[in-house]
């Protein structure tokens, strides 16, 4: 049976899903294996099944799945030749079942409450994170409830709503109701699946896995990824060392983690050497998805990323629209802003001549565009009106 | 190299991407290939790549490809428990990368295009064709240009102007605007993709043959598919066609195409007999992706379901929205109203008392719920507000 730990301290006890924190440090918990041999399956397809043997869980059981994983680790072709980087790629987890990544870390989490007896799950959300817990927790047949901000929109309401889940738009501070959360779950008897959950930042590790075996069971030299709690790229990053530690692989990918300059908590800690996390006021930015002035996960990925030789950027939003752009009008791919950061982040290092040229770089794409389609300027795109007999016209235009 | 032919009266031409039609009887041309031993590629995953043998391709170039395919054939665990159904599945369309089966078909006619040497392709469309389309162009370095109707929505229009196509809201007749289309093609050089475009229909004919092999190289009984112009379904049946006679199959599985009430001529003139259909007067309906009145490979439709010993139906918008709702609660699949009507049909059969139980059924869903979130009823859903001091209470409710 797995325990949880602090990567920080060593603290460990066992798994208590209402209280995954260190008391030392206060870091989320992370989920530690017992020590054993473990193999990709090569009998499963790929999503969490074929790599069972480095995941929390007895057995995968399809009644939970919606079918995510499997996302494309797509070329990108058009954008290696204009910035002469050959081997660039897009990882594109927005194709999951609900359209974001969260959907890797959900399908483990929700099987974790089946498990374990719970009726209820649950999640503090500002988007994509509603929607994915609600689907699979309808998918498993429990219930579900979601707190999301006040100002949170109505599609991302929707979009959650429509799985049956009860949705609370909660007035306060985010993070005082991400603590209350768990308080709120121990008395209710509801596990509450939030960004840094143990089992979620666990299915987080199966995108990793994957992308090694779409390179041909090599790792990538560079791995780009948007940070907002931090979730997302401590999975990752757990993911290859899981693959380094079994043997699979020699070295591990440098990670990039990529805020937004409007909310960049993470790395202006990085900049200043700190060492620690202070929360970033007044955020601001066009990537909603990766808005989290204080992310619990800070300190992990600060600590992490230094130790891997990895960085932290950050990028404004007018980079991060245009590579939102450039990816939709060059590659066909129409990710979120949060995502699009990736590429700016990406285009900022090839300006100053960082890259060799034979780097192998991917860039993880978390969400998709057509959540967050009000965030584009309908003035800037080539719409026009015609009759019928206009449209000869028009196209010469 | 393939040709164009009637799948009625056996006329056949070169292939001429201009005037894809017969010239006796109106019906759309279909791709016929030369004669030769076809076999499923076991050294591909998913998708196109893995049945090129059966495709008018002489390659499959991953520079066209937005990693499209390889779609979950999901288990429908809990309906099929409530409805009595142990073997019901749902083929799941919307996780293709621009959230249609459109993706199916669009990798395959642009590949096309940009083999035959066009720089430009477009297409006519209310929804999900312009972005797919678009996003294909824009993977394959062309320029696209999408027709659409006047009252097309803002969410859609901008889901394809943002893959770099010339978007045009065209006032006039549909039906005038789609033969309208092929003029202005060869007039400016443009391979318009149209919903029944033989090469986008071959893409179609894979999501069959993954079903197939999905359900362990065996085919469904039952095919539950949406009818809007009548491609999507054609394409189905020549893949399970195309499986037959290679070998891998014994026995067709029998189709039943699913149209509105409020849009229905197919099913009206399979109910009539009259072989022929007729344009539907005053369309309206929920599931605006299957609403045209006039859908051109609507005869193909009549003529092959009767072959195929299937049938149409047609189902309210009140069933089609009950039916997206239980998708969602009971299977976290969150679709489109069109896609719905597969369950609504299938559940109107099962009150009936149609079915043995032993059947192997199939729901084709075929576009996102997330593109069409203006038809919730917001009214319906379980959303609350409370403070921080107020959530255990507004949970205990």
């Amino acid at each position: 049976m797995e325990r949880l730990a602090c990567s920080r301290c060593g603290f460990g006890k066992p798994v208590d899903i209402f209280d995954p924190f260190c008391p030392h440090c206060g870091d989320p918990l992370v989920i530690s294996l017992a020590k054993k041999r473990r193999r990709i399956r090569k009998d499963e397809s790929m999503g969490a099944a074929r790599y069972l043997d480095f995941l929390p869980l007895a057995k995968f059981d399809p009644a939970f799945s919606l079918g995510e994983g499997g996302s494309p680790l797509q070329p990108l072709t058009r954008l290696a030749k204009k910035f002469r980087l050959p081997n660039l790629y897009a990882k594109n987890e927005a194709v999951n079942p609900t359209g974001s990544f969260k959907d890797r870390g959900s399908v483990v989490a929700v099987q974790k409450a089946g498990s374990l007896g719970f009726k209820t799950v649950g999640t503090i959300s500002t988007g994509n994170m509603a929607g994915s817990t609600a689907a699979y927790a309808a998918k498993a047949g429990l219930r579900s409830v979601v707190f999301v901000k006040e100002d949170t929109s109505r599609e991302k309401i929707l979009a959650a709503a429509v799985f049956g889940a009860r949705v609370v738009k909660v007035r306060g501070e985010y993070s005082a109701l991400f603590r209350k959360s768990f308080e709120v779950g121990r008395n209710h008897g509801i596990y509450f699946a939030n960004s840094v959950d143990p089992y979620r930042i666990e299915g987080y590790k199966v995108t990793g896995f994957e992308m090694f075996e779409q390179l041909g069971r090599r790792a990538p030299d560079l791995v780009f990824v948007p940070v907002s709690a931090g979730g997302h790229l401590i999975g990752l990053m757990r993911g290859f060392h899981d693959l380094q530690e079994a043997g699979y692989l020699k070295k591990m990918p440098r990670f990039i983690g990529v805020q937004a300059k409007g909310c960049a908590p993470v790395v202006r800690a990085f900049e200043r050497g700190t060492g620690r996390i202070l929360p970033f006021p007044r955020p601001r930015t066009v990537a909603h998805a990766i808005s989290n002035p204080h992310p619990p996960g800070g300190n992990i990925v600060l600590r992490w990323i230094a130790a891997n030789g990895g960085m932290m950027m950050s990028v404004s939003d007018r980079d991060i629209l245009r590579s939102q752009r450039i990816l939709a009008e060059e590659e066909g791919l129409f990710c979120d802003p949060a995502s699009a950061t990736t590429l700016a982040a990406v285009l900022r290092l090839a300006r100053a001549k960082v890259f060799s040229g034979r780097e192998r770089i991917v860039l993880v794409i978390s969400g998709s565009g057509l959540k967050t389609l009000e965030e584009l300027d309908p003035m800037s795109f080539d719409i026009r009106e015609a009759g019928l007999d206009g449209l000869e016209a028009v196209l010469s235009a």
